[in-house]
């Protein structure tokens, strides 16, 4: 007998479609509520019709093919490297003994896995996009059926690398979980005010002097080639977000003259403020380090920030002063913040690349091109805010309820769960606008120590928000589900932390 | 040169007198607080005098060892382990290449560091106690000079394998970090409702059918005695809790009859309640439990709980009611838990164990012990409660202000730091019943994912208000103190998270 996958689409492949049931739960324990009939399936898949009907899965013999409809080529080292992948989540990773190796197939058992992709891209090279079709349909499977889509297409993470450094093995583990969890955008918010570890061939001395350390707290080329490939492999996308005029300290200190000398008085005081924006070698600099991240990164958008802008430096500066006169800016700052910023986009617009900006840039009118993503991020008045983005005719991505860097005492999850994206007022043409959302982790609290934990299941909770149905909001079932996703996450290797007083029968192995 | 350290006594050794400076802190950094005089010391000794002379100690010929007036014999293995791991944490656990083995010490080297036992107990046999003096002295290391001893002799954590089973593992990892932060009592919260993972000899079935599985979570009677072994050679103890008559739902999944049958009008609903204190059973079954409690926990007091007993299963029960007649008892439940916990004290006294109790207990005038230590938990009117069991003449230990299990965002640790623990009105008697306190990080929400992390270095801080005098409350040359110090729990391999916005020159290698 034999179980066949079809995908629409070569990217996530199999690594979106899975899910298998645990039956160690214990279910007399008072405190763990019904099981759900889904199982674990986590996020719920669009459609599945359950079957009591159960086969074995024969390890020694049990194969993963592609189905000789499959348009996939044989040297497709994406679906290669998803098949071991996944054949180790089943089996682990030696095959284990018992077995005869050649032994046909029982009448109950299950020989082989096909595989059927469809997309048009044999070799599997590309990189995943916001268009990418991620549907999938499962046929056979313990006579179950399950026929999946996502509901939003940007479903990401943001890390957070410059206020606490993140060893690469930190980043990777959390791309595996994201990819268990069917997330597709590694946001990156690689460089801050705290300290610059990105290592750019161009301009090498923003992370020998900006950087934590120059050789030990660093990204270099070739570590984000490699992030950038296991992302792929993944079916992720890798956004990197270089964050400017404010949130730029750290820039500083490797090119003079980059920021805002601040004044005290009539004296510049010695400290800086945002990107000095009445410079030509401002721009200068710009296009070429941009230029360099629009060849490193090849997803089609970039970030470019725009948040919280602090004025008062601006403000002290007598060459600033002079500028905003000459400009005719009279004391409106922000329209100032507003001449960098649509200065930055056209220089970004030269590399062919879409960019992604925080909300202020939008509320501050500032022109964007029409397929700019304005990234709503503000606590207050977001349902005005989704608004206001998607009338003035731009998509949007919401992260505003899902700070997962804020903690507090007991089950926040469902806080996050209960969210629902479109709850704004607005056409249906407005709701499409609205291409997903993005759980984000700001590294004030967290590194290598206590951010796989912190995020994990917890960005679970919005995973299924922007992977499921609108109608999945059944509490009761979620939980259910979700320590049992929390514990298959668990069982391989990564440490999500409990939702509540429980047990998983393969217990975290680290510290 | 050598350096000589004078110990008082045995225990704790080497372990409780250490700091070294890390010099990596970016002290450019203007998140980072000014560094501290003292270096990363914590806590902090009582008496410091602090030299900038620095002497190097040469890796490959440095030696710890006994000082010939040391009362320490040969065998004393308490002290081996301890010079290994004080060697390694020093040097790392391989001599460094490129030093000649017997070349003589230079002029400003450091060759030897000699240990100065005064204690009477030369094979270093015993367990650690309410009394061990944990006093040293430092001279001559690097001209600086320390004389130090604990302002409180209990300074616990509690830990609860209940609500979620923790892997040795993660139970030695722990002991190591408390070791690290001069903690020196591991309150085992054992068992409790959910679980029953304790492993007795005289009653198997209550782990076999109490525990979340009865092979891989369980403490086997080998587990438990390793732990305490791991504990003794770091001068910790470690003192179990057994919790009576509430939160012992999984006791009766294993022990017939031990619990109270709840009823539904007149009939048993199927549900159960606190332990049944009208049964004689019920105390030859306390009796042979704690018989072997007694025997398999060297330490000279065991924690008996009594907290947060539900009456509502006891009113129900028409054989209680009677029971409650025939005492004249009227309906006042809590002169019931008194039966219960008197019976239950007598026993546990003819097993020559001392014991702790919740504060519940005192506050229902039970008749106590003299030497009872009385455990105040409760979060309102701390202080009141302090004067109440001072006054009373009891020894008491403080854990109202560190529950470690309630998180909040940003620095809680300050809050933790600021706690006074003699600040309750009271004469000197009654203040030198204090005898220390408890970080407490109950079950609900850790198990080995995320604990660490979350203790460490949150506990620190109650770490040094428990061991250093009461004037050391400067915050900020704390924050400077502790950012070393939780850096060097990270390089020491324990997963300790940031204080804020923050790097370590070594960070974690884990995920």
């Amino acid at each position: 007998m034999s179980a066949t996958l079809r995908l629409a689409l070569l990217l996530l492949a199999v690594a979106v479609c899975q899910g298998y049931q645990s039956n160690d739960i214990d279910e007399e324990d008072e405190l763990v509520y019904e099981p759900s009939k889904y199982g674990s399936l986590w996020p719920l898949p669009q459609k599945v019709r359950v079957s009591e009907v159960s086969f074995k899965l024969p390890s020694a013999s049990f194969k993963i093919v592609d189905a000789k409809e499959s348009s996939a080529g044989p040297s497709c080292s994406l679906l290669q490297n998803a098949y071991r992948r996944y054949y180790e989540y089943m089996f682990g990773s030696v095959r284990k003994p018992g077995y005869v190796k050649s032994r046909a197939a029982g009448p109950s058992e299950i020989s082989e896995l096909q595989v059927w992709i469809t997309s048009a891209d044999s070799e599997c090279d590309s990189y995943p996009s916001l268009t990418s079709d991620e549907s999938c349909e499962f046929k056979n499977i313990n006579s179950t059926t399950i026929s999946d889509f996502p509901r939003f297409a940007h479903r990401g993470i943001l890390l957070d690398t410059s206020r606490h450094f993140l060893p690469i093995k930190v980043i990777l583990a959390n791309l595996e979980a994201m990819a268990m969890n069917k997330f597709n955008v590694f946001h990156w918010h690689i460089v801050d005010d705290p300290s610059f570890p990105y290592l750019s061939r161009t301009f090498p001395q923003l992370s020998q002097q900006g950087a934590y350390h120059p050789y030990t707290h660093v990204y270099t080329p070739a570590d984000v080639k490699m992030i950038i490939e296991f992302a792929r492999l993944r079916g992720i996308r890798v956004i990197p977000e270089f964050d400017t005029p404010g949130h730029t300290q750290s820039w500083g200190k490797g090119q003079k003259d980059l920021l805002t000398p601040c004044y005290s008085g009539t004296t510049p005081s010695g400290t800086f403020g945002p990107v000095n924006p009445i410079l030509n070698t401002t721009y200068s600099f710009m296009r070429q380090l941009f230029s360099e991240i629009s060849s490193v990164f090849p997803d089609a958008y970039v970030h470019l920030g725009g948040d919280e802008v602090d004025f008062s430096c601006w403000r002290s500066n007598p060459d600033i002063q002079n500028f905003m006169e000459q400009q005719g800016f009279g004391q409106d700052y922000s329209k100032l913040e507003s001449f960098y910023i649509q200065k930055l986009l056209d220089i970004v617009t030269t590399t062919q690349k879409g960019y992604m900006i925080w909300q202020e840039v939008f509320d501050n009118g500032v022109k964007l091109k029409p397929d700019t993503v304005v990234h709503v991020w503000m606590g207050n008045r977001v349902e005005e805010e989704m608004q206001n983005v998607t009338e003035a005719g731009y998509t949007t991505i919401l992260s505003s309820p899902w700070y997962l860097d804020y903690i507090s005492y007991g089950q926040d999850w469902q806080k996050y769960y209960k969210v629902e994206p479109l709850s704004f007022k607005g056409t249906e043409a407005q709701k499409k606008l609205v291409i997903g959302g993005e759980a984000c982790l700001w590294g004030e609290y967290v590194d290598a120590t206590n951010l796989t934990p912190r995020l994990w299941p917890r960005a679970s909770a919005v995973a299924e928000r922007l992977w499921s149905a609108k109608e999945v909001t059944d509490i009761s079932d979620a939980y259910s589900r979700l320590s049992m996703h929390r514990c298959r996450l668990v069982e391989r290797g990564i440490p999500a932390e409990p939702l509540f007083t429980s047990f998983c029968p393969h217990e975290y192995k680290g510290v």
